[in-house]
């Protein structure tokens, strides 16, 4: 079980069906059914899914239903582009409803000619293509303080992948011009509470987008519709959504959800601050919580790994709790801060065990254990747990074929 | 204008806006807006468009809406991922509605293990993703009969990109054993015309998904849902939808859609027939007909290129009716048989001149001009001209900014 062999080598040519124990009928070698042959529905502008799709964001009701967030339904994902529609969410006061053809961007302060830009001028502008994850800094907190998620939504759900089409904001900034002094990015949300986050110039320069498209059309609303920042792998909430104002200054501007929030007490009494960097990780997300196999025999355990340092290198598959493990197939492209796809075959025998997944990327950063963050950063107390929780997620499988969190 | 430098460095460190004559209002350096703050709309299961977005698939009305196409709007896409709901239409009977709990794939004929596959089935096999784009052989045609597109969804809205999940029809037929006289797979679909067309095995054999998964959901039902064939790079018709039966023959069917239909009737009265590959082709989405530049200065000059033969390796775009190119930057990551969207910064000094975009594939070949075209397969009479036409398509920018096709 140590094998690294590919899984498409080890198991080409051997049939998955006959050497499990489904039930397979077999058909005449002429098909002659006569079903009702009846006229479809017609074409229409804007299509809608099946009426037999029920997959949902999951969310608790509150009486506060713009404070939350809603999970993104990961077992029920394909490939790696999230759809818009089943995109987690994160609001601080719900989500606004902005005019594109009204809104503007302004980007002031440290600069040389402070701007105010449109949408139809943003959209002349030189632009580029991403596919890149946003993961909440949130995300799988509860697992860390041992209150494990029953699904793969509800441990892992606060993170999804899509298309996202903008202009650098390394244009936008050369445009304004920097003076000498500039240091920090303030991006400020148009959300009733004006979310807002401090972003180093070299982070800013480097990698960041101002985006309004999102997987071929216009952004959602829930995701900052008609305008946000794009953050290629930190915590989710520097991609300030519905982004009306660029300050740029000299030193963070120490915003609330940078010093009350995300920020992570340390066993010291010391705290972790302006820890943006979401670090490697993944999750099976079939067989998961929740699931139930209808069956002995070969089936495809797969899930979605990712890192915030750059490219998904290896990810491993454990069958048996850990004890040994098997390498996946990764999906080609295998692309930088985007959600990577892996897959690898097994033929469950009927044995009662756990499965996990374990990634690297390619800066040799390997997935931890819950224990080993447990040692490095401690036990935090309350309903949440830390921010950057990334350690290895068990499904057990039982006799029955039932799967549920460890 | 004959330079090849890759825009990035021709335009870096360049003012786009400054350049230009577009009117850009100074903000002070602390921006004070008042603005109404309230609190926005909360969380939901299945996330919609903006109102403000108003995209649409386009059609004429008809008396058999189900016998007919819809066209993607193309002008209004971002990168490569074509939205769902956008994904244009093709059906010869309407979009028959299927239920996937019982829907079956029958694989019966020349093989040793005739089967039905369930759904359940299926989602337990190795499975693999892939972007792809799907063009229907008959898109563009008016160009060729010279009655061209006023926009670029009416010239070319007949094509559309997504990233499928499925599994390769080898492991299918692997499963149910080919007998040696095996040659090709007649796949029909479960609409009430019961759509059908031949593969040759070679193809079917090489990288043939049986797909149930579109941009991270199940198919769309205007895609096929539940399960529906994808047969990379060639005319859309092959990759049959509500695929509900493959069988497995020595000889090509001869179905209705590959005699009477989806024939190339040539100059000499021979015809083309199994012409199934789509060849390189490229549009200029933007500026496309029917827009409207709001005034000189820097534009992106934007479209989309692809090939059923591979990987685009090319794009040149001129910006004086062919007379002159330049090498118009390619978005990475550049996939097999997908969309690549390219993107050519240029300065309109407001003179009324010609747009055009011109591909080239991994395998050398180019684009070709619509007298080419002509030249080597003749001129059609009807109202729908040739299938395959991949001509240069030509859009005219007049000096108020107005836009239209040639």
């Amino acid at each position: 079980m140590k094998s690294t062999t590919r899984p498409s080598s080890r198991f080409s040519r051997r049939s998955f069906v006959g050497a499990g124990s489904l039930a397979i009928a077999a058909i005449p070698a002429a098909v002659t059914a006569e079903e009702v042959r009846t006229i479809g529905v017609p074409r229409r502008e804007y299509g809608e899914r099946s009426s037999f799709e029920r997959s949902a964001r999951l969310f608790p009701q509150t009486s506060t239903p713009g404070t939350g967030a809603s999970r993104s339904p990961l077992a029920d994902q394909y490939g790696i582009i999230t759809p818009s529609s089943l995109h987690f969410e994160r609001h601080h006061s719900g989500v606004p409803t902005v005019d594109p053809a009204l809104h503007e961007l302004a980007i002031h302060g440290l600069v040389e000619r402070p701007q105010r830009f449109t949408m139809a001028l943003l959209r002349r502008l030189p632009s580029v293509s991403r596919i890149n994850f946003i993961e909440c800094g949130g995300n799988a907190g509860r697992e860390h303080r041992g209150n494990p998620g029953a699904t793969v939504q509800q441990s892992h759900g606060l993170v999804s992948c899509s298309e996202w089409t903008g202009v650098r904001l390394s244009t936008l900034l050369n445009e304004v011009g920097l003076k000498p002094s500039a240091r920090w990015v303030l991006a400020e949300g148009a959300d009733a509470s004006r979310h807002a986050r401090s972003i180093p110039l070299s982070k800013a320069l480097e990698d960041v987008l101002v985006v309004y498209g999102q997987n071929g059309e216009a952004l959602r609303p829930e995701q900052g519709y008609p305008l946000r920042l794009l953050v290629p792998g930190w915590e989710g909430n520097v991609s300030v959504k519905w982004l009306r104002r660029l300050h740029v200054i000299d030193q963070a501007m120490m915003t609330r959800d940078e010093a009350a929030s995300y920020t992570d007490l340390m066993p010291d009494g010391r705290a972790r601050q302006f820890s943006f960097e979401m670090e490697s990780n993944s999750v099976i997300t079939s067989p998961s919580g929740g699931q139930q196999l209808d069956g002995r025999g070969w089936i495809e355990i797969t899930g979605l790994a990712w890192s915030g340092r750059g490219r998904i290198e290896q990810v491993d598959v454990s069958v048996d709790g850990g004890a040994t493990w098997s390498q996946a197939e990764l999906q080609a492209p295998i692309l930088n801060k985007a959600f990577t796809r892996f897959r690898l075959p097994w033929r469950w025998q009927g044995q009662e065990t756990v499965l996990v997944s374990r990634s690297r990327d390619e800066t040799g950063y390997v997935q931890p254990t819950r224990d080993a963050i447990i040692a490095a950063r401690g036990m935090k107390e309350g309903p949440d747990g830390f921010n950057h929780y990334n350690g290895l997620k068990p499904w057990k499988l039982a006799r029955d074929g039932k799967v549920t969190h460890v």
